[in-house]
């Protein structure tokens, strides 16, 4: 994706504001080099993964003929599980670090589909142990992010992997790779319906009514609260399913009490996530408006971050958005429009004579911190006003030289078509009020 | 170079303060894939660049045994060119666009160079011609950024490469091979002085006395004006020399009506800019107070940006600030220190009995603007003190039993040491107080 400036410049807000939200939760930022070592990258990645490296040599191991030991990022993930491994001793715990860098994966590009796209991360990371608050603190900064971006309505959806494993322990479900198959199918409920997987299920080896019996559950529309209730009265004793449903608890308590708004947090058990990285709590956004998008947010609860680079424990919990694709798919149907100039004010050349005056203009309106341009150019009045309106500049300022023998300069909105006469000393506040600065 | 997070943090706002001073001026951004073509990255680069190429290949492509057909980008130049060329028709002209992204060499990794950094660049393109007077903005831009940047004093060195191949024109030295060979070594007179420079110069057969009169005039320490009159009393008649001293002129009083204080651009002809690259103004940048470090800011006029992209004649002017390497050589210096934590604010957790109220009152600190952090693990409260202070976080709001059937919290400023208990409605407004913000 490589974007028109205007494009580039609602991009950029889309980025300021994702960082923004993210260190008003007090998340510190980290960026990793693109390269990492081929056996930091592949230690963990099944044959999937593999597929879809960047390898990179330089000139000269390339002429050497050597094998590649350098390849791009993938994710985030990895290079963070490298990162806290390696700096493990200089950060503060629990560590709580946001990452928005360019990810890259060798798929062939299609639409809306990119080979080379931004991911934005959050994840606390804690030593030996990390309280299931955490996993309430993250839905609230989903909140918090999703309501300054302004795209409209969206759903938090949330669960607990250990409920569905629970239960279906309880069911007698007690195969470890089944309850993986079985997961999968679940996590299908939204998309296929629930006939097809209650078939895919018994298809499994389930048994009917237990079958039945889950998918009840699962489907129930309730309240957060009745689903809790619902859940407890069950009445099964199994360990993990207890977890599950506390951890859940916690997390519902926690969003009231940090003021998330009843009904943009909704718990979901269909939701498992295709990843069995994840180990509790899960989650995936979702735009009211747009379904069709997918999940614009999703992330979960993992226990140990970095078994392969570290003896440490580090259980965390994150989130990504994928911002390249989600400004894709919202500038595609229109909600997200081309973004202005960077310039708010250009200070046009009316008279070539006074070309010292504008130059001082022009630095008067920056020292008063407004972002301003001067078309150095100069030449016909007509052709710089049509260059404000191509770049997206909403004012121009003008000057002859009446106007400079009475000491003003005039202010011409574009966009609201309102113009003004002020004195020069005025000129700075005046162009802020009409910008609404 | 891998940051830790408080680093990262100075880093940050370094970057952040560059991008505010260009958009200040009207750039616009552009971001560019990381990767080119082969074919695009390497028409115009001789054979040391394309010696330091990371070429990039897909697990698929490695496998079938395929010459790479992707790189890294190495500098941000050969991408403006072909994003310019591929957008013409979209983009306004002159067009002004900033980018501030990671390049790629594949160099041998030592102290203060870097295979991955970054580079912060501005450029002016015009579509056919671009006047003098954009030459006068760059210094303008340069000195609101790293005033803003406030790394002490610094000096702008400004030359035209006309006034010098004009001057050499006239002085009998016609071959413009020489002519280049000639510049070269007149770019040395700052670090090996006067008389090897005048050796190499009859080394390279330049008539002793034609030597002397040049390193006369590019040695003497006048004032701008003093140097323009000088170069003006010479007398030559020669066209390239002419329209060199007439830029420069330009540039100078351009400067004067923006309003940077003289002194802080110098007019030094012996910078010659290695890059041949350059067909008239050049721009070195040095900090006063650390000479050592070289130019941290460098850029000039080009005749035509793009030439192997478009039939379009596009000269441009711009500048670019090496990021990474500024920031390493200051914070070796101690010039840069780390930055603090992104969080203002650590709510601690006194009585795990109130932490829904810790929770409400994070969430109203963060509703006010200020970023926030709890520790949600709770725990003894002196190590929720050690944790706020190794993260750098600093104010804490405490909160007791007390406390809250007063309906207050108190205030305690880690640094500043100042404690103070106010009612709940006042705390975000304190807490702003107390931090100076």
């Amino acid at each position: 994706m490589e974007l028109l400036p205007r494009q580039q410049v609602a991009f950029q807000r889309l980025l300021d504001t994702i960082r923004r939200g993210y260190e008003r939760f007090g998340f510190v930022p980290v960026e990793t080099p693109v390269f990492e070592t081929v056996d930091t990258l592949l230690t963990k990645s099944g044959g999937e993964t593999e597929k879809q490296v960047y390898f990179v040599q330089s000139t000269g191991a390339l002429q050497q003929g050597n094998k590649p030991d350098i390849a791009l990022r993938f994710d985030l993930t990895v290079p963070l599980a490298r990162y806290v491994a390696e700096h493990e001793r200089d950060l503060a715990f629990p560590f709580r670090r946001y990452q928005i860098q360019r990810v890259y994966r060798g798929e062939r590009a299609q639409r809306g589909r990119f080979r080379e796209f931004y991911q934005c991360d959050i994840d606390v990371i804690g030593k030996d142990s990390l309280s299931a608050h955490y996993d309430a603190e993250i839905p609230a900064v989903i909140y918090h992010v999703f309501s300054e971006l302004d795209f409209g309505g969206f759903t938090i959806n949330v669960n607990n992997r250990k409920v569905l494993l629970g239960l279906l322990d309880g069911l007698g479900v007690d195969d470890a790779e089944k309850r993986v198959l079985v997961l999968r199918e679940i996590d299908k409920l939204d998309k296929i319906g629930r006939d097809k997987v209650r078939d895919s299920l018994t298809g499994l080896g389930m048994a009917a009514d237990a079958a039945e019996k889950i998918l009840s559950l699962i489907d129930a529309k309730g309240t957060n609260e009745e689903t809790l209730a619902a859940l407890g009265a069950l009445g099964i004793e199994n360990e993990t399913f207890r977890q599950g449903v506390a951890e859940l608890t916690t997390v519902i308590q926690g969003l009231k009490a940090l003021q998330v708004p009843d009904g943009v947090v909704r718990i979901n058990l269909a939701i498992a996530r295709g990843l069995d990285y994840y180990t509790g709590t899960v989650y995936e956004t979702f735009l009211n408006d747009h379904p069709g998008i997918g999940s614009v947010c999703s992330g979960g609860r993992y226990d140990n971050l970095a078994s392969h680079y570290t003896k440490s424990k580090l259980p965390g919990v994150g989130i990504s958005i994928g911002a390249t694709r989600l400004f894709y798919q919202l500038m595609e149907a229109g909600i997200i429009k081309d973004g202005g100039a960077t310039a708010q004010v250009l200070v046009t050349q009316m008279d070539p004579a006074l070309s010292a005056d504008y130059y001082g203009l022009a630095t008067a309106l920056r020292a008063a911190g407004i972002n301003t341009e001067i078309q150095l150019d100069g030449g016909k009045l007509a052709k710089q006003m049509k260059y404000a309106d191509k770049a997206g500049i909403p004012l121009v300022v003008l000057m002859g030289s009446d106007e400079k023998a009475r000491g003003t300069a005039t202010l011409k909105h574009l966009v609201k078509g309102e113009q003004v006469e002020v004195p020069l000393a005025d000129l700075a506040a005046k162009a802020k009020e009409l910008l609404g600065a």
